[in-house]
């Protein structure tokens, strides 16, 4: 792994291109706007800015695509058909995006993995680029049957090398979660500051009184709003049926204080605030780790399979890496884990018909 | 100015017991939790603890009653019963305490205050009080018809030593106000982290996928709950109305999506934006002052009208004074305001038949 290729050199991709760089990896940057190429190697955020993806991508370990939700498929397919190792890209929306790459690549797809770092900033463009923005980000892979497993572990290592944690998913449970815990609170904020910038005549006191609640609230609407009809579109369905059930809990949380029910409004308050209060912070540095070695069939899809279903269980693959067996059918996947997390995975493979083997690691 | 009475001093009670100390002002406080009042002490809240409202407010100049909003009426008829110089408050929700106050104590209620200063803080309890949560803070009062000019001065004057924006608006007003900007926002969040916590299987990733807005937008869930189920009845009517206002928001938001309406997405997010970025952040401590002499008729009202005309303006009145006239027949109203907000403010005035005087301050 000593070259990168990355398209797209704004906040996100300049960012990953910081910490690729960061690390060794010699970066060539494509940017369709001349100007923000030009920055992205002032910044030196790439060494080298090339006019064309093609360039970024030829012979290149591999390529990020950190362009905007419906420029992605054709950027990564662009990355693919150049001859790039691995191909994966930084977008919010996963499923069309996956899926358009497999249907009009079947086979070069294999070498593309769908990604999301779950690592936001109000500010937007390269000159908010922070290397930093990755250490620690959580990282979503989104691998399918298609997926090759060797290209997958070169992406999981790299990644894991830049800091990030990752966990892989299938796309549409992707997109149903970031659905709950981004696209709909970013419209959910938008829309709580658009009811409170509307209201007339006492809007500029409004405006004053707004504490730290309302600000914390609405922090988010005061970002980059171009993102976000194209994100928006990308993942209706699962937005609109976030949506409505946002709305439905509202309606209930409503009849509650028609209705003067302390007892109700309290229990609904002491769940949202438990649930909050055990946000994760991240995994703690000092974690046992233990080793899984899982078997698995020389057939596709067991990749994915095993890396989403760790996934979904929230349980970071802190490596992988894969041993052909020697009889020529069928490898072991060698997956690095958090001790603790080990059981309710080791059950849910068992359940699968898989057999991992698990050693403690020192 | 020497004396005042604190009852109940948990977090907000304590900061201002302890700002009112910093401010040379010996404090005397009641708590209905004896272990509350003796580590009200032990932190230096107050200069002494004693056994009941009367004794905390017997000759105080003014006493802070700051207790959960259910029994805020009560301490403060208590109070005044008790022969404090001025009585306020620090409840989130005015309608409903100020009218009983005023429908008890008809004759003692002018020397009530309404007051909510809008400092929040995730932390409960006394151990969390800080002076410096008063400063800088926004500090509603509600005057009305009733309400003793000099009562209000000097309980303006005070906030303002203690470093608070004072501004003055109506009970209604406030109420339909903090609505908006905090009971809905609290109410908001609560309801989507619950939504966020009740998906099923993927809940563990989900929680780990939450990134900084997600965080950012819920954390006041993670606040106390204990007081928002009496401030959600309190103010229920207002809260119902904005819910509704929110969710009508919302559905129009979730149509946008539905049609795949990417301008007029785009318009409610840069909308939003402008209006996010557009939150004051306070008056510039350089800013140009000016004094404006205001003669009002020596009858009922007129000091409420004045303030809270101001306060629906977002003008804050940095200091006020009564000179009354020589002749015994009305007076003049003394405030000092920020200048740039002096023209919208005195045309205001003219449009309601007073004749402000304006001179500029050194």
């Amino acid at each position: 792994m000593t070259s990168a290729g990355l398209v797209g050199t704004g906040l996100v991709g300049g960012s990953v291109g910081l910490a690729l760089r960061r690390a060794g990896i010699t970066v060539r940057g494509f940017d369709r706007n001349p100007a923000t190429a030009a920055r992205a190697v002032e910044l030196g955020v790439v060494d080298q800015a090339v006019g064309s993806i093609a360039e970024a991508a030829d012979d290149a370990d591999v390529v990020f695509v950190a362009v905007p939700v419906g420029a992605i498929a054709g950027a990564v397919v662009e990355a693919l058909d150049a001859g790039a190792r691995v191909v994966t890209d930084v977008g919010s929306v996963k499923t069309p995006v996956v899926a358009t790459v497999e249907s009009e690549r079947p086979e070069l797809s294999a070498r593309y993995v769908g990604g999301h770092p779950m690592a936001g900033s109000e500010q937007d463009g390269v000159d908010g680029a922070d290397a930093d923005l990755v250490v620690g980000a959580t990282w979503v892979l989104t691998p399918t049957d298609r997926t090759d497993a060797e290209a997958f572990a070169m992406l999981r290592s790299l990644l894991g090398r830049l800091g990030a944690e990752v966990f892989a998913i299938t796309p549409a449970d992707h997109d149903a979660l970031v659905a709950v815990v981004s696209h709909v609170p970013q419209l959910a904020a938008t829309t709580l500051m658009d009811v409170a910038a509307m209201r007339g005549s006492s809007h500029a006191l409004l405006l004053r009184l707004a504490a730290g609640g309302f600000r914390d609230m609405t922090r988010i609407a005061a970002g980059h709003p171009g993102i976000w009809p194209d994100i928006c579109i990308a993942n209706r369905d699962a937005i609109v049926a976030t949506l409505d059930e946002y709305v439905a809990a509202l309606d209930a949380v409503r009849a509650l204080v028609a209705s003067g029910d302390r007892g109700g409004l309290l229990e609904v308050l002491e769940r949202a605030r438990t649930a909050r209060r055990s946000l994760p912070s991240g995994i703690p540095v000092d974690a046992a780790l233990v080793e899984l070695r899982v078997p698995i069939p020389d057939e596709p899809g067991a990749l994915a399979e095993v890396t989403t279903l760790a996934g979904t269980l929230g349980v970071n693959i802190a490596d992988i890496e894969i041993a052909h067996s020697v009889e020529g059918r069928g490898g072991v996947l060698v997956l690095v884990i958090v001790a603790t997390d080990a059981d309710a995975f080791v059950d849910a493979l068992a359940e699968r018909g898989y057999h991992p083997a698990r050693t403690p690691l020192p």
